[in-house]
Protein backbone atom coordinates (compact mmCIF):
# COMPACT_ATOMS: atom_id res chain seq x y z
CA UNK A 1 0.00 0.00 0.00
CA UNK A 2 2.88 2.36 0.91
CA UNK A 3 4.11 1.70 -2.34
CA UNK A 4 1.16 1.95 -4.63
CA UNK A 5 -0.22 5.94 -2.54
CA UNK A 6 3.66 6.61 -2.50
CA UNK A 7 3.69 6.03 -6.61
CA UNK A 8 0.29 8.06 -7.02
CA UNK A 9 1.99 11.19 -5.47
CA UNK A 10 5.45 11.35 -7.02
CA UNK A 11 4.62 13.76 -9.29
CA UNK A 12 2.17 15.84 -7.46
CA UNK A 13 2.15 16.97 -4.01
CA UNK A 14 0.30 20.23 -4.10
CA UNK A 15 3.35 22.83 -3.83
CA UNK A 16 4.42 20.32 -0.64
CA UNK A 17 0.47 20.84 0.49
CA UNK A 18 -0.25 16.93 0.45
CA UNK A 19 2.41 14.78 1.55
CA UNK A 20 2.11 11.15 2.71
CA UNK A 21 3.89 10.21 6.26
CA UNK A 22 4.33 7.18 7.84
CA UNK A 23 3.06 6.32 11.78
CA UNK A 24 4.80 3.82 14.34
CA UNK A 25 2.79 0.65 14.11
CA UNK A 26 2.76 -2.16 15.62
CA UNK A 27 0.92 -5.36 14.19
CA UNK A 28 1.15 -8.76 15.20
CA UNK A 29 -1.65 -11.77 15.56
CA UNK A 30 -3.74 -9.68 18.82
CA UNK A 31 -4.40 -6.75 15.45
CA UNK A 32 -2.79 -3.66 15.08
CA UNK A 33 -1.80 -0.91 17.12
CA UNK A 34 -1.26 2.47 15.32
CA UNK A 35 0.22 5.38 17.02
CA UNK A 36 -0.21 9.06 16.16
CA UNK A 37 2.70 11.13 18.97
CA UNK A 38 1.75 14.24 18.65
CA UNK A 39 5.69 15.49 19.05
CA UNK A 40 6.54 13.72 15.98
CA UNK A 41 3.86 15.74 13.78
CA UNK A 42 4.03 18.97 11.22
CA UNK A 43 1.25 20.72 13.69
CA UNK A 44 0.11 20.26 17.18
CA UNK A 45 -3.59 18.41 16.75
CA UNK A 46 -6.59 20.75 18.31
CA UNK A 47 -9.20 18.08 17.45
CA UNK A 48 -9.63 14.94 16.72
CA UNK A 49 -12.81 13.31 14.46
CA UNK A 50 -13.36 9.69 13.29
CA UNK A 51 -15.95 8.81 10.70
CA UNK A 52 -17.50 4.99 10.52
CA UNK A 53 -20.01 2.83 9.56
CA UNK A 54 -20.58 4.44 5.61
CA UNK A 55 -22.26 2.50 3.41
CA UNK A 56 -20.29 1.28 0.69
CA UNK A 57 -19.53 3.86 -2.24
CA UNK A 58 -20.31 6.78 -0.29
CA UNK A 59 -18.46 10.02 -0.67
CA UNK A 60 -18.45 12.45 2.37
CA UNK A 61 -15.81 15.33 2.64
CA UNK A 62 -16.17 17.24 -0.55
CA UNK A 63 -14.55 20.87 1.42
CA UNK A 64 -11.29 22.63 1.65
CA UNK A 65 -10.06 24.32 4.82
CA UNK A 66 -9.14 28.02 4.76
CA UNK A 67 -6.24 27.67 7.47
CA UNK A 68 -4.74 24.68 9.44
CA UNK A 69 -3.41 21.20 8.59
CA UNK A 70 -4.87 17.60 8.62
CA UNK A 71 -3.58 14.40 8.97
CA UNK A 72 -6.09 11.60 7.79
CA UNK A 73 -5.30 8.01 8.82
CA UNK A 74 -7.06 4.79 7.90
CA UNK A 75 -8.21 2.44 11.07
CA UNK A 76 -9.45 0.02 8.94
CA UNK A 77 -10.84 -0.78 5.54
CA UNK A 78 -10.23 1.28 2.57
CA UNK A 79 -10.96 4.60 1.69
CA UNK A 80 -10.02 6.95 -1.80
CA UNK A 81 -8.89 10.56 -1.30
CA UNK A 82 -9.34 12.83 -4.29
CA UNK A 83 -7.54 15.92 -3.82
CA UNK A 84 -7.70 18.79 -6.19
CA UNK A 85 -6.01 21.90 -5.91
CA UNK A 86 -5.21 24.72 -8.36
CA UNK A 87 -6.87 22.91 -11.04
CA UNK A 88 -4.82 19.56 -10.63
CA UNK A 89 -6.53 16.67 -9.06
CA UNK A 90 -4.50 12.90 -7.75
CA UNK A 91 -6.90 10.14 -6.24
CA UNK A 92 -4.77 8.19 -3.44
CA UNK A 93 -5.86 4.76 -1.76
CA UNK A 94 -5.39 4.64 2.18
CA UNK A 95 -5.83 1.32 3.62
CA UNK A 96 -5.20 0.38 7.39
CA UNK A 97 -1.58 0.94 7.74
CA UNK A 98 1.34 3.00 8.80
CA UNK A 99 0.36 5.84 6.46
CA UNK A 100 -1.17 9.00 6.99
CA UNK A 101 -1.40 11.63 4.75
CA UNK A 102 -1.20 15.36 5.59
CA UNK A 103 -3.17 18.13 3.71
CA UNK A 104 -2.30 21.53 3.90
CA UNK A 105 -5.02 24.65 3.42
CA UNK A 106 -7.07 25.05 0.20
CA UNK A 107 -6.31 21.24 -0.67
CA UNK A 108 -10.14 20.22 -1.53
CA UNK A 109 -10.76 16.43 -0.71
CA UNK A 110 -13.38 13.98 -1.06
CA UNK A 111 -13.05 10.43 0.64
CA UNK A 112 -14.82 7.39 -0.98
CA UNK A 113 -15.09 4.58 1.42
CA UNK A 114 -14.75 1.59 -0.70
CA UNK A 115 -14.93 -1.39 1.88
CA UNK A 116 -17.97 -1.99 4.66
CA UNK A 117 -16.36 -1.24 7.97
CA UNK A 118 -13.96 1.22 6.49
CA UNK A 119 -13.03 3.72 9.41
CA UNK A 120 -11.47 7.26 8.67
CA UNK A 121 -9.36 8.80 11.46
CA UNK A 122 -8.43 13.31 11.22
CA UNK A 123 -6.45 14.91 13.02
CA UNK A 124 -6.56 18.54 12.59
CA UNK A 125 -4.80 21.66 13.68
CA UNK A 126 -7.58 23.87 15.00
CA UNK A 127 -10.91 23.36 16.40
CA UNK A 128 -13.96 22.89 14.16
CA UNK A 129 -15.34 26.40 12.40
CA UNK A 130 -17.45 26.50 10.09
CA UNK A 131 -16.07 29.76 8.43
CA UNK A 132 -12.99 27.65 8.02
CA UNK A 133 -15.10 25.58 5.14
CA UNK A 134 -14.33 26.09 1.48
CA UNK A 135 -17.03 23.71 -0.27
CA UNK A 136 -16.30 25.19 -4.08
CA UNK A 137 -13.60 24.27 -5.88
CA UNK A 138 -12.96 26.01 -8.89
CA UNK B 1 -25.99 1.82 25.26
CA UNK B 2 -25.06 5.32 26.95
CA UNK B 3 -27.69 4.21 29.70
CA UNK B 4 -26.04 0.53 30.09
CA UNK B 5 -22.58 2.08 30.54
CA UNK B 6 -24.06 4.66 32.89
CA UNK B 7 -26.25 1.77 34.68
CA UNK B 8 -22.45 -0.01 35.43
CA UNK B 9 -20.81 2.83 36.50
CA UNK B 10 -23.36 4.43 38.90
CA UNK B 11 -22.03 3.30 41.71
CA UNK B 12 -18.26 2.76 41.18
CA UNK B 13 -16.65 5.05 39.95
CA UNK B 14 -13.21 4.71 41.44
CA UNK B 15 -12.78 8.10 43.54
CA UNK B 16 -13.94 9.78 40.40
CA UNK B 17 -10.52 8.22 38.47
CA UNK B 18 -13.09 6.74 35.90
CA UNK B 19 -16.52 8.36 33.98
CA UNK B 20 -18.33 8.13 31.57
CA UNK B 21 -18.18 11.66 28.83
CA UNK B 22 -20.21 12.21 25.90
CA UNK B 23 -18.95 13.04 22.77
CA UNK B 24 -20.25 15.30 19.64
CA UNK B 25 -21.72 12.75 17.46
CA UNK B 26 -23.31 12.95 14.12
CA UNK B 27 -25.08 10.24 12.11
CA UNK B 28 -27.24 9.75 9.27
CA UNK B 29 -27.49 7.16 6.34
CA UNK B 30 -23.99 8.02 5.37
CA UNK B 31 -22.39 6.97 8.49
CA UNK B 32 -21.04 8.31 12.14
CA UNK B 33 -18.95 11.34 12.72
CA UNK B 34 -17.53 11.32 16.49
CA UNK B 35 -15.88 14.60 17.50
CA UNK B 36 -13.40 15.06 20.12
CA UNK B 37 -12.65 18.34 20.53
CA UNK B 38 -9.60 19.04 23.23
CA UNK B 39 -11.30 22.31 24.40
CA UNK B 40 -13.93 20.05 25.82
CA UNK B 41 -11.71 17.44 27.29
CA UNK B 42 -10.70 17.58 30.46
CA UNK B 43 -7.09 17.30 29.38
CA UNK B 44 -5.20 18.09 26.46
CA UNK B 45 -4.56 14.97 24.42
CA UNK B 46 -0.74 14.77 23.52
CA UNK B 47 -1.15 10.97 21.68
CA UNK B 48 -3.52 9.25 20.06
CA UNK B 49 -3.49 5.57 19.36
CA UNK B 50 -5.86 3.30 17.18
CA UNK B 51 -6.40 -0.80 17.96
CA UNK B 52 -7.81 -2.43 15.28
CA UNK B 53 -8.44 -5.93 13.58
CA UNK B 54 -8.21 -7.36 16.91
CA UNK B 55 -9.35 -11.29 16.71
CA UNK B 56 -12.70 -11.88 18.69
CA UNK B 57 -12.17 -12.10 21.99
CA UNK B 58 -8.66 -11.46 22.45
CA UNK B 59 -7.61 -9.06 25.19
CA UNK B 60 -5.36 -6.33 25.43
CA UNK B 61 -3.83 -3.96 27.26
CA UNK B 62 -3.78 -5.14 31.14
CA UNK B 63 -2.10 -2.24 32.99
CA UNK B 64 -2.57 0.63 34.75
CA UNK B 65 -0.35 3.71 34.10
CA UNK B 66 1.65 6.00 36.98
CA UNK B 67 0.38 9.54 36.01
CA UNK B 68 -2.14 10.86 33.09
CA UNK B 69 -5.39 10.60 32.03
CA UNK B 70 -6.96 8.47 28.90
CA UNK B 71 -9.94 8.59 26.60
CA UNK B 72 -11.64 5.32 25.15
CA UNK B 73 -13.40 5.07 22.36
CA UNK B 74 -15.42 2.67 20.64
CA UNK B 75 -15.56 3.88 17.10
CA UNK B 76 -16.83 0.57 15.96
CA UNK B 77 -17.93 -2.68 17.15
CA UNK B 78 -18.39 -3.62 20.92
CA UNK B 79 -15.59 -3.88 23.15
CA UNK B 80 -15.59 -4.77 26.57
CA UNK B 81 -13.53 -2.76 29.31
CA UNK B 82 -12.70 -4.34 32.54
CA UNK B 83 -11.14 -2.25 35.23
CA UNK B 84 -9.73 -2.57 38.46
CA UNK B 85 -8.57 0.08 41.37
CA UNK B 86 -8.10 -0.57 45.20
CA UNK B 87 -9.85 -3.66 45.22
CA UNK B 88 -12.62 -2.91 43.40
CA UNK B 89 -13.21 -4.07 39.65
CA UNK B 90 -16.29 -3.18 37.06
CA UNK B 91 -17.06 -4.13 33.38
CA UNK B 92 -18.36 -1.39 31.27
CA UNK B 93 -19.42 -1.86 27.64
CA UNK B 94 -18.25 0.78 25.29
CA UNK B 95 -19.98 0.07 21.50
CA UNK B 96 -19.72 2.48 18.66
CA UNK B 97 -21.89 5.99 20.06
CA UNK B 98 -21.38 8.99 21.42
CA UNK B 99 -20.14 8.08 24.77
CA UNK B 100 -16.55 7.76 25.97
CA UNK B 101 -14.81 6.43 28.29
CA UNK B 102 -12.23 8.51 30.82
CA UNK B 103 -9.62 6.76 32.66
CA UNK B 104 -7.11 8.26 35.31
CA UNK B 105 -4.27 7.55 36.48
CA UNK B 106 -3.99 3.95 38.69
CA UNK B 107 -6.83 2.40 37.07
CA UNK B 108 -6.09 -0.96 35.94
CA UNK B 109 -7.45 -1.78 32.72
CA UNK B 110 -7.49 -4.32 29.95
CA UNK B 111 -10.15 -4.74 26.82
CA UNK B 112 -11.48 -7.53 25.21
CA UNK B 113 -12.98 -7.16 21.49
CA UNK B 114 -15.94 -8.53 21.30
CA UNK B 115 -17.46 -8.48 17.62
CA UNK B 116 -15.24 -8.37 14.22
CA UNK B 117 -14.46 -4.89 12.91
CA UNK B 118 -14.59 -3.21 16.46
CA UNK B 119 -11.72 -0.01 16.68
CA UNK B 120 -10.54 1.23 19.97
CA UNK B 121 -9.70 5.11 20.10
CA UNK B 122 -7.25 5.98 22.61
CA UNK B 123 -6.95 9.83 23.28
CA UNK B 124 -3.31 10.24 26.02
CA UNK B 125 -2.52 12.85 28.57
CA UNK B 126 0.82 11.86 27.73
CA UNK B 127 3.37 11.03 25.50
CA UNK B 128 4.52 6.89 25.17
CA UNK B 129 6.76 6.56 27.72
CA UNK B 130 7.31 2.49 29.11
CA UNK B 131 8.17 3.64 33.02
CA UNK B 132 5.06 4.81 32.88
CA UNK B 133 3.07 1.22 32.81
CA UNK B 134 2.13 -0.49 35.96
CA UNK B 135 1.11 -4.33 34.33
CA UNK B 136 0.64 -5.98 38.25
CA UNK B 137 -3.01 -5.56 39.96
CA UNK B 138 -2.57 -6.31 43.76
Amino acid sequence: MMREAAANMKNLDFNGRAKLVSCPHNADDRGILCAFNFDQLPFVPRRVFSVSQVPIGVVRGGHAHRSGEQLLGCLQGCIDVLMRFQGEEITVTLQSGPIGLLVGAGVWCEQKYITAGSVLLVLSSEPYDPASYIYTWT
